[in-house]
């Protein structure tokens, strides 16, 4: 349960309060406005602000002086071609502001996307909650041998017990001894906070306000929702393209067509495909291609390699 | 006048339409929503959106589950705290984006600011309005002998009379022939808008949707607000202050107070500034500064250097 | 020609110059520094300084301590596997900063790419010189109908003279102005220069020094050597391109093979693929995609749609 | 000792091979290129390459065609009045490339800085190593009461003692357990590194490599090199400043006169400072300011408050 009473309490007061507004409003992501939506053991999602929606892009891009009269169709045409050509720069104009809470580990994967505003709960100002991750069962798998960044099989119950064990078991005891150095008692330690935290595992968890525009977080959802990224990040990209279709659903959908569903052919698998059609009997000897490169494409083709 | 009947009725009717949000709103701001602030002859500036308040920088700074119960007293000496400390992060989590009509001179300093997003109307893609700049006569004003890239005192009358034939004359004459240029009458040209578009001159108005977040913002406020700041873009920055005024007050008074009326002194400027203080009689020759710099910091000091 | 004796001699005395270094030094580079590649009438494109090479890419991927021993060819495949997996940190690692003379409306495309540094030789400060761009007689083209931001047929010569006729004649008429109004002499009018230079028409040439790291450049390059860009930009994409085979061979095999060379299948193009393998007759009609869409998937293709 | 003894030919034979290049070029970096600044106990800072020197900020300001002929003194005012008036972009001219070894925790503050470059050595990929930061015992010190994010005095050494005894247990085993989970051996476990990785403590040593420029690199050097940033950022920060002083002398010594010493009074303080120095018996009282504010004014003037 990732919120104490105090938070569950603060959020619905938040909810309960209204205000009237011009400004461009998205009724089915009020909806979910404030809410977290849990993830792994004791992490969420949750939307704490939004600007802008679907007719918001067609806006800019128009450089139009209302919200103009054209049909829902019309717009979705455009935000299609917006997006098939790489106009970024109309999506850049609706922004979102999240609070996540996350593992650390999952933190510092995230944070590498730059092109976004955080404001993490400070550890040198602040005492972390006992709260680490600990992988669902079947989420412990064995090393890849073919990818080197990647996951194979899971791991049989015994073996995966054991790891269990030392995960929980060091992330207990870092935090104990975390809380025994932080200690102002009598006998207490009373060290300070910015050293005391680099005691703590990585898989303890922090939080943050995070905001970003639509292009942007376009772009982190189909690098981080990809099949080869980390199944903890993942969770969250997945989370967020769920909150894209409530909130922008044409933009979410030429997204999904454009990026996420998309395959990049380069000009050597282009030649071999052109073949393909022609007839001719292509292999991964005759294509001109790595290997690689032939069982990428072939997959995406949905043909044995 | 810088707007058509069309683009009137087009605001009026955004005006018009309100909706319900559990979004941080700011009456004050929603008062000013999509009205036109008119600038120099033909330009403008509008408020389309926005996001977040004083508390929003608030909430982030202290990552927080709701709205709190703070006091208004509290926030404003946390944001005076940020600002002072220069923790700008928080800053970031306001947003708010602007429709600017301006010429295109002004354009192209205010792009060099690259931490923000803009859709331009594109002269490739529409045929822009017969609008040009054209300064009031107490705007003409000679070349700065002692400020490379500034001005001294407004022009004679006659002169500037001169000027104004010229610059009026300059622009419609070359507006004149992009139309022909364009037509695609029987006998027209029909040239590319593409190029056609070249024959312009630099005081041409265009517009474009501006988006930025409030730290963003402030350090382009501060910048163009300065009295060394170009008259035309100026009474932009003017505008924009006035408006962060109504959208986030707390803010605006501890960036009028930190930044917009501060002064900072060398590390040479304090060691001359601690000599005075000690009663010594500290000149431009034995302050140990260049002379521009030691009336520089005497004109802050409010002193005859 | 776009260098005067001054210019040539600064350049040559630079040329002449040479120092040793410990750092990653590419010969076929340093053949072309500083010199000053033409284009367009009076414009230019001049490499000034650069930073890395392509073993640079692959020792940030690997965080290694030295250059390594490893095989050309093995460098090659990992930068290829780089760029197929948009892994783009590493092309961050090079870095390339040119000197530019260009036309202003050119200028205000280029500098829509933020992720750059520039410095812009400013009117505020110093005096433009006399020189505009007058495109070629066979660039001056007919407005597309098909595509409302592109050129069609080159125009009949004696509508391209009138053409060039106004070009010329306004440009010179604003740039004589620009100089009255600069004027000091005993009966000049000495407007300040900040004010003088919006009579200028927005073909006139101005210079910048850009800086910018490989991933980024390669992005410019993409979208602007595109067959859609408007060809005043595209020549200097062109020129940026010669430059990075020179510089960066390896990296730039991959970018011409998985960017500039390739096309993005959507998800609705991948279906509609898959049916034509399998030996079905796919239509415009029967697709599931746009007109349009097919369209650009058949073109791909080399396929008449 | 922070390196291996491959890790030591690696550098030693990069340091050995040497060039010719017509790029601007400073000896005295130079000599210290990619040798490694020792920093904490396992850590270093080592310069990999850069790009400009201090007449390249110079070459940049003017958009000049060759490095000029003025003297050094003549660059150094201008580079001086660059820093004072802000004028950032010339600084940006110059790029630096760093390998840095550092803890965690260290290196998620330092991420923060968005406008940088950064490959990180990849625990999704490859392995750490057994090397953990373990503060020297005098940097063990109590939590501030003053300052909620700082230090106070050092721990007595029995206490001390305990905090050392906890990190140093508590880093191995985390480690040993880490190892122990990677195992491949017959009875090992094999988990994938992705997840192994999530059992190590934050003081754990990473490295990356980091590119920025000289406008944003001292930015960054002057909030860390900050009294109130934590030790064990700030020691990376001296190293920096250190290595600027040997590139760009000139820009080094306006950066550490306007901004590593200088102090900015706000309007409110300017106010109070007048009244100081027109004789006035100004006290935390009837000062206008906080007490803070005033405290902190006074004690960058030299006075007691």
């Amino acid at each position: 349960m990732p919120l104490t009473d105090a938070q569950r309490t603060d959020i619905e007061t938040q909810r309960a309060a209204s205000a009237t507004t011009r400004r461009a409003t998205v009724p089915a992501l009020e909806e979910r406005l404030f809410e977290a939506v849990p993830l792994l053991d004791h992490g969420f999602l949750r939307v704490i602000d939004y600007m802008g929606d679907d007719s918001a892009i067609v806006q800019a891009a128009r450089v139009s002086y209302g919200r103009g009269t054209r049909k829902v169709s019309e717009d979705a045409g455009l935000i299609r071609y917006l997006m098939r050509h790489r106009h970024s720069t109309p999506f850049e104009m609706c922004e979102i502001k999240f609070h996540v809470k996350l593992p650390i580990f999952v933190a510092r994967q995230w944070i590498r996307h730059r092109m976004a505003s955080v404001n993490e709960y400070s550890a040198r100002y602040s005492i972390l909650d006992r709260e680490f991750y600990l992988p669902a069962p079947e989420q412990l798998a064995a090393q890849s041998a073919s990818n080197r960044q990647g996951r194979a099989e899971t791991l049989p119950p015994a073996t995966a017990g054991r790891v269990m064990d030392m995960l929980r078991g060091d992330a207990m005891q870092c935090f104990t001894h975390y809380e025994t150095m932080l200690n102002t008692d009598e006998d207490g330690i009373g060290l300070a906070r910015e050293l005391a935290r680099m005691n703590l595992t990585l898989n303890t968890y922090t939080q943050w306000y995070w905001k970003i525009d639509l292009h942007n977080l376009m772009h982190f959802i189909a690098l981080r929702i990809d099949p080869h990224a980390q199944y903890e990040i993942r969770v969250y990209a997945e989370a967020m393209l769920d909150i894209l279709r409530a909130w922008v659903p044409a933009a979410a959908a030429a997204f999904e067509d454009y990026r996420v569903g998309a395959f990049t052919l380069s000009s050597g698998m282009l030649d071999a495909l052109r073949r393909m059609l022609d007839g001719d009997a292509v292999t991964a000897e005759n294509s001109g291609l790595s290997r690689r490169e032939f069982t990428e494409m072939m997959a995406a083709l949905g043909r044995t390699a």
